[in-house]
């Protein structure tokens, strides 16, 4: 007994049938004595649906009408499950992201949470009411409408599981928990019974779909105790939380991102602050870089190879035109990251040659290499990636 | 040059190629120095698509979430019509009714405004931003969203034009303006120039379908100045203000409501407070009555006969079994009610039997008749309704 945040994702609302199946998950948590917040997220594709509709209308939307637009998947979603719930008799009332006090920053399309001002949900909660909440969406201090960009339903369920200090923070999801890689892709792969937050969070930027990073970021920050489970198998799923029983491996996980653009610009004038105006120009624009290489050139000048999301792709571009006329640069959107993660390969120096060796067994070009203390990440062919994944796999977890 | 509130129906907004054309209206308005205040509706039949949605979940779902669900589709118009206009070049902004703090009762579904606070708008109207606002929303003191009901925007947008002092409110519709009858059955129908606000009122209470009652009445009540015109075709709409040039014309138009159910209570028990009893409480759930005939029945009893819009029957239906469970309860659905409106009937003493003369020629029975002061409306069989709008139409205007 106690305050339970589940989170439902996209496909576990996009029907009918769907719906009904969590509103029975709900009811089962309820009828245990336990007051529940849910956070959904917009049924199925609807999210991708209202961006075609919007780039019909204007290829090129203001973010802010933008985000006013993606506001309604979440809002279908959750008076959808409130009714559900309505039918099979459960007392039950839907907020959106600003009636829940969701207080973000304005970077329409990728907002951040501020506060969350917790008094209308306490005060549901004190009526013993489900709360249904509107994940993804926040407001900010203009009183607009503010999304908070891919997964962050996630973010809102740890958030507000953070701020009203609930038990646990359940995220179901099509698959049984986390594990050691897709295990639609990889059979052999095996589901993990405990993580820690800090392999969880490098899993989560690598790849794996089944959490978003800055959600877990939060989790840690505020020890919120998290449970990855399927809403479709009643199943115990993976535990996230500080410490972990470890369970004598080496790495935790093996992860595929395909949502890579790798971009080279060759001929950077060679004197100092280049790299920083470039740098800096992107991350104001609120753009992500990841594995930064730089290299003395053919000539005076140096060439810079960096990777981002593949749909910022278009917005990096413009921002390098702007900035550095003179330079030649050359993307290159077919590619994937390849990573192993686990907070015991420092104590074991021979992983990183036993991950290599299994590509070079399967006949696999490595393209750059990036490390951090606890993962390894290759960029290799788009082609070779699903063919990496199971190799790698199988060297550490056996066939 | 000042302040214009131009209001779209939802068939204004359907598409791509309708969103553009509006957004050209738009254009050439501000371009001529105006301040554009714009009010859409949902597009073509979201409204529609998304109560079968809710009800395809629930077939009884609580109207608070139901206007959580409505909400939507205004949402959607809104952000759109706004980035068709950024694409043009124009500065433009979006607002959610309780974003243009347009505050209403807690009635759902068919919520009533008791007040604008038009702080925002008037802020981005000082801006030179043209606002569009989603129509048929608003917010009441729970912080709740409501919704106006059906016609909800005309609404709106009479609401703010009087709230911000606006010059005229132009509404857009699928007809050049008010005519005598509906142009679309009626071949002869003659558009008018200028008609006043009761006559307007009664066309609209009686089925006109080119205004909302209540967006009428809120007109007359703040003199907003109204004009009724085609967002296809760029002609001269007709003008409804309070007094007109009258165009020596006995009655004004000629409607149809095909949206009625006649409910029979045939043996109430003959004492007094019974009949109250029964519409205080059709009142207390909002719901309208319209056309009442109470009789002496065959023996001790009362039969009581009234007519209610079609999609209020079921709920009728139930109030009247917890009401009165000893009577029985026949209803037809099968009816049209044909009227005439024009203040000139009142000096006309031979209208009433022009119009029975019609419809007595073109061999269509009226089963109940009722009138006030500027109209005569009577109930007839639903198959003979545009048969008897053409007969009645013909003896007033010719052939």
């Amino acid at each position: 007994m106690g305050i339970v945040v589940q989170k439902f994702g996209g496909t576990s609302v996009a029907n009918k049938e769907r719906i009904e199946n969590i509103a029975n998950i709900i009811k089962d948590t309820y009828k245990k004595g336990n007051d529940i917040i849910v956070v959904v997220s917009a049924q199925g594709d609807t999210t991708d649906e209202l961006i075609d509709k919007a780039l019909e209308i204007n290829p090129n939307p203001s973010k802010r009408e933008l985000d006013q637009l993606l506001n309604v998947g979440e809002q279908i979603s959750i008076s959808l499950v409130a009714m559900a719930l309505e039918k099979i008799g459960l007392p039950v009332i839907s907020l959106l992201g600003w009636q829940s006090g969701i207080i973000t920053n304005s970077v329409y399309n990728s907002a951040r949470i501020k506060k969350i001002d917790i008094t209308r949900i306490e005060n549901e909660i004190s009526k013993h009411n489900i709360v249904i909440i509107a994940g993804f969406q926040g407001i900010n201090k203009y009183d607009d409408l503010t999304t908070l960009g891919r997964g962050g339903s996630d973010t809102t369920a740890v958030a507000v599981a953070a701020a009203i200090n609930a038990d646990k923070c359940q995220i179901f999801t099509d698959v049984e928990g986390v594990y050691t890689a897709d295990p639609r892709k990889v059979k052999n792969a095996i589901k993990l019974k405990e993580i820690t937050y800090d392999e969880m969070l490098e899993l989560a930027i690598l790849g794996a779909q089944v959490l978003n990073n800055r959600s877990v970021e939060l989790a840690k920050k505020f020890g919120v105790k998290l449970e990855v489970l399927s809403s479709l198998n009643p199943v115990p799923g993976t535990i996230v939380k500080e410490d972990v029983k470890m369970e004598k491996m080496v790495i935790r996980g093996i992860t595929k991102d395909t949502n890579i653009s790798l971009i080279s610009i060759i001929g950077v004038n060679n004197k100092p602050g280049e790299a920083f105006k470039i740098f800096s120009k992107l991350a104001n624009n609120n753009i992500d870089v990841d594995v930064i290489i730089q290299s003395i050139g053919r000539d005076e000048n140096k060439d810079i190879v960096f990777s981002v999301a593949k749909d910022k792709c278009k917005e990096v571009l413009k921002i390098l035109k702007e900035t550095i006329s003179d330079a030649k640069i050359i993307t290159n959107d077919n590619l994937a990251k390849v990573s192993i993660v686990g907070a015991g390969m420092i104590s074991h120096p021979g992983t990183a040659s036993k991950m290599f060796e299994a590509l070079y067994d399967s006949n696999i070009n490595i393209q750059m290499i990036s490390t951090s203390e606890i993962n390894i990440s290759v960029l290799i062919d788009l082609k070779d990636a699903d063919k990496a994944v199971s190799a790698i796999h199988d060297s550490f977890f056996g066939k």
